[in-house]
């Protein structure tokens, strides 16, 4: 038996099939693996039965039939009550085994937790993704992975069914940190493209042409590419929401406040959704934030493309 | 005689031979064209006499004589001058004349300049750039051109020995207007990036790999991919100094009050330059920002890489 006959042979849990969950967990599937699921609504268990996983009843019970336990639920809570709640993870974990969270978390709680796992022989990645849902059904995924080298070895064939690029960015917790990084990037990112538009409809100056005019240059981005275009035909459905958006920029402040450094781009721009929020606009994809800055200017939040 | 013929014999003109203007004059004397200079330093005419460029003692001189004006100099009162002041270019151009001018100034002062000029049957178009001192050595500019579509056309051949990219963006001041939207994208994009690596640095992320992980995604930008290494590696050497940034933004600024539109961003990114400026570091190139934010973080500004 080769080392990679070993690898093939791991006994895989997944908890938490939501609409990430749910695609990489059956991309797991269809790789050939052995694969066990959990899900708190129990219905979003059936197209992974159709692939062949088998179905328990709680995180508990999967993990005394796994070795390698993936969790892939909303936020910092969910992850604890799933690791350490009562028929969590945790009561069942054998030394040994490795849990390999996708979940979007607190770096803090994650390390806290590894450690805890640790002292049980268990070991832990935090492994959050990027690409949204349809990366995550085409195992398309940008996986950021934070974790001990042999620990994320042990993780990569894995990772390699559900992502196409997967880095080890550096210790446990700075997969999420990493995460947060990249939030930051697309929220400041997208106030530019917000702020920029605005200006140029005011002047006259045809918000199309704007973009199209600048995206090749030291001002180009991926949303002013990409969301640009849809600001200026006023299309603001979501690739990604405002209020999944808003969840991730809590735990980006939470973490700034941790760690002491300001941010102060990112905190003005949770404002600004909240404004967006409390206007019923919390479904609407995040490049909606320029109407944060149409509502400061004084112009009516346009009724939208949907 | 063709009409291409006719355009290839206009007598142009040059006023302001910096480092954008030098280039951009040197390229249009390299394309054959009959060139005229002005230029307030008269040793900076050296290297253009050396292409076989005429210089005049006054823009009213060079006016006489040229049918087409190029303007490149720094700042709104500049081109004020350089058109309507003692011996300007308004006391002799003449009618069926045309102006195009490279700087960055103001949008709404370049529509008052271009209709006192209508008046006297001298046309006018806007047509800052981007690229830097590289592009305009190389003629590889960008041009957000304004103005109306005959003069724009009869520009254009003018305006591809200087550029490589020629995006006629509307009526006479979109050009400057679009030039002002291309800088709040590019200091937004740079806010995002510095308030991103100083939460990684903190958090133990290094910075280096973060750029690498996020850049490919919907936080990417220009400014990641270049400028994020830089500070990664901290090398603080200019691209563009954080002096003209700044008056760029002032411009920036400016046009938001008269178009009576919020710049949150880039109002914040002002005043956050403005304190690196203090410290005596308006040299240093505008990726520097990221040192505003670690100043706010308590963390000491550190000694950077020449």
């Amino acid at each position: 038996m080769t080392a990679n006959d070993q690898k093939s042979g791991d006994r895989l849990g997944f908890v938490g099939l939501g609409i990430m969950g749910g695609g990489m967990a059956a991309n797991l599937c269809r790789a050939g693996h052995d694969v066990t699921v959990y899900n708190r609504t129990a219905s979003k268990t059936k197209p992974l039965t159709e692939l062949g996983a088998t179905v328990v009843a709680s995180p508990a019970e999967l993990a005394a039939s796994c070795d390698i336990v993936f969790v892939c639920v909303s936020d910092t809570p969910d992850v604890e009550q799933v690791l350490f709640g009562a028929s969590g993870l945790a009561e069942r974990l054998r030394p040994g085994s490795l849990i390999i969270d996708h979940s979007t978390v607190s770096p803090t709680r994650t390390r806290d937790w590894a450690k805890q796992l640790a002292d049980k022989d268990v070991g832990y990645v935090d492994a959050p993704v990027s690409g949204g849902s349809e990366g995550a059904a085409n195992g398309t995924l940008s996986v950021m992975a934070g974790g001990e080298q042999a620990a994320v070895e042990r993780a990569r064939p894995y990772l390699d069914a559900v992502g196409s690029t997967i880095t080890h960015v550096g210790p446990v917790g700075t997969g999420q940190l990493c995460k947060l990084v990249n939030q930051v990037l697309v929220v400041v990112s997208m106030l530019g493209v917000a702020e920029g538009l605005v200006l140029a409809q005011a002047g006259g100056l045809d918000p199309q042409v704007a973009v199209a005019a600048t995206k090749g240059g030291a001002g180009g981005s991926w949303m002013l590419a990409n969301r640009g275009p849809q600001i200026a035909a006023r299309d603001f459905r979501p690739g990604f929401t405002i209020d999944l958006q808003q969840k991730d920029l809590r735990l980006v402040l939470e973490a700034a406040d941790e760690l002491g450094v300001p941010a102060v781009a990112t905190s003005l721009i949770h404002q600004l959704y909240r404004t967006l929020q409390a206007e019923g606009l919390g479904g609407e994809g995040n490049h909606g934030l320029v109407k944060a800055i149409e509502k400061l200017a004084g112009l009516t939040v346009r009724s939208d493309q949907r």
